[in-house]
């Protein structure tokens, strides 16, 4: 895993991911402390930054692998992704989805082309239905984030942010990502570390799912003792993944760790100051800049807002968080 | 008023405005039946094109008139473009503004640094005030759209869509226009004619506020009856400008109607589908494009999603017209 792959796969993703762009508001400079820029993935094909690790991964199948198909566990982000880079292909998806996830999800997954399976999170295992299908049909698995292609496709990310901090004269600062697996995170520490080399990656994460934190404090891999139950979903994994572990603990600072409601009222000013949409999960990293700032030192702070795909009814929860 | 005024606008705005995205969906296809372009200038500074024409006409001012100050009436969009744009240049800033004008909107202006003038509708005159407060302090005025130097500011964003439609291949296509006064529209038209001709401007406006569409038909300047009482309040002027018009009649196709229900479902559908907060006005042009598929011809369209500042109670409206 390199910035050569890094750099290959913005190769692969050239006018097919957006250009995500660099968005600021006076009035988040003041509740941070700082100048503070978000990197807005929310914008990104899908809603979020995984259509770049989904296309990053097919994009590089041989044309035998993409006419037999590809295959992927996810009930959000990763399989809109993943879906819409295969379809772009003409290669057949099928998503592995459990049969509770949200019926916009089931439904946006689907009309983005894929072939959508549902299991029962009770009573089936979801990794043994994937093994049947692969098995039976010859599917590529496309993991979320362990998986260096798919790191690849997310450290383009990086490969931007850089590019933009440099052309604005902007160093020593920190990078918020909002974590889960760590695909995303190590992603754009690699890219940062070969383009952009002060500046540094934090992990945000939400509280009572800090994975990362505690496992870049303890020097090992750390896991959540639950899986469910926040609001920030999208950024929920069990523990860190065995390839962006040590890229993370090489390359990345101490992890931050939001609550809730800061998530929820980070959703809230991006609506009222940025005007763009972001999910719970998609504003730790703003929520960690604007309600952590003793985290930070120096003038300047980047957060990645990785994901904007919300239901009307948890915005409207961040919304009320806004003063009437 | 000529294409080398927005081309020396655009030159001015460099590095200042920002190049606002184009953002598409699968799923808003579907609903237009054709390719659907948006133009995402609810993510300029202060939230709308109108920090293009305020610093466009601020640039534009000598030392001593920076020095003295600028004035405007607005209680939206213009009065924050200019707003800013005076603070960037280090120039006062008086901003003549309704005492019923939101309060948010108010706190807004004077955070980005202008001197807040409130007037009683009722018992007093808006025109009267300023003349009296220009006169006193040799205060510049920057009309909000019949003004050369803004409408060149606003035809820069004409600029931004032809290089883009040009490098996508995009030809023979309406470009909708959330409608006003028409510094926008004009400005856009005049940016096209010279740099994508084969590329159509079209003014949407509200139901009952439709002033330039009925212009636009007769052959000369219609008014509209009332000046108050739509949710699409960001695009409601008395008539169209003495400069705008003769560009629109020049230049553009007939105009589009929208109701209120057909924006808020727009704004729904932006934010479930390409992620920005647009408010009601802004999203007219949307709502043409998507609602009103009769009107326009071929495979592709362009709507300008001309601002986001809305509030959460207005926003909460359109998020119900989702499908829950």
């Amino acid at each position: 895993m390199n910035i050569e792959m890094i750099r290959a796969a913005a190769e692969r993703l050239k006018g097919h991911a957006r250009r995500t762009p660099i968005l600021t508001s006076p009035f988040l400079d003041e509740i941070a402390g700082r100048k503070v820029y978000v990197k807005a993935e929310c914008l990104q094909h899908t809603g979020s930054f995984k259509f770049r690790g989904g296309w990053s991964a097919v994009s590089s199948l041989s044309d035998n692998e993409l006419k037999t198909g590809v295959i992927a566990f996810s009930s959000g982000n990763h399989a809109q992704g993943v879906a819409l880079a295969a379809r772009e292909h003409s290669a057949p998806a099928v998503i592995v989805m459990p049969a509770d996830a949200p019926h916009v999800k089931i439904d946006n997954t689907r009309a983005l082309g894929a072939e959508v399976v549902l299991y029962d999170r009770a009573t089936e295992d979801r990794d043994e239905i994937g093994a049947k299908l692969s098995a039976e049909r010859g599917l590529t698995l496309i993991k979320p984030f362990d998986e260096p292609l798919v790191i690849a496709g997310q450290g383009t990310t990086g490969l931007e942010i850089a590019e933009d901090m440099n052309a604005l004269g902007v160093e020593n600062a920190d990078v918020v990502v909002c974590c889960g697996g760590g695909g995303l995170t190590s992603g754009i520490a690699l890219a940062l570390e070969a383009e952009a080399p002060t500046l540094r990656v934090r992990p945000a994460e939400p509280e009572n799912f800090d994975d990362v934190t505690r496992s870049l404090a303890a020097g090992e891999i750390k896991r959540n003792e639950r899986l469910s139950g926040s609001l920030m979903d999208a950024i929920i994994t069990p523990q860190p993944g065995n390839i962006t572990f040590p890229l993370m603990q090489r390359l990345c600072g101490p992890g931050i760790v939001v609550t809730e409601e800061e998530a929820l009222r980070a959703v809230g000013l991006a609506f009222e100051r940025l005007r763009v949409v972001v999910e719970p999960g998609g504003a730790a990293a703003l929520a960690a800049v604007l309600f952590h700032p003793q985290e930070f030192q120096g003038d300047a702070v980047i957060a990645v807002a990785t994901g904007g795909n919300v239901d009307a009814t948890v915005f409207q929860k961040a919304l009320a968080t806004l003063p009437a």
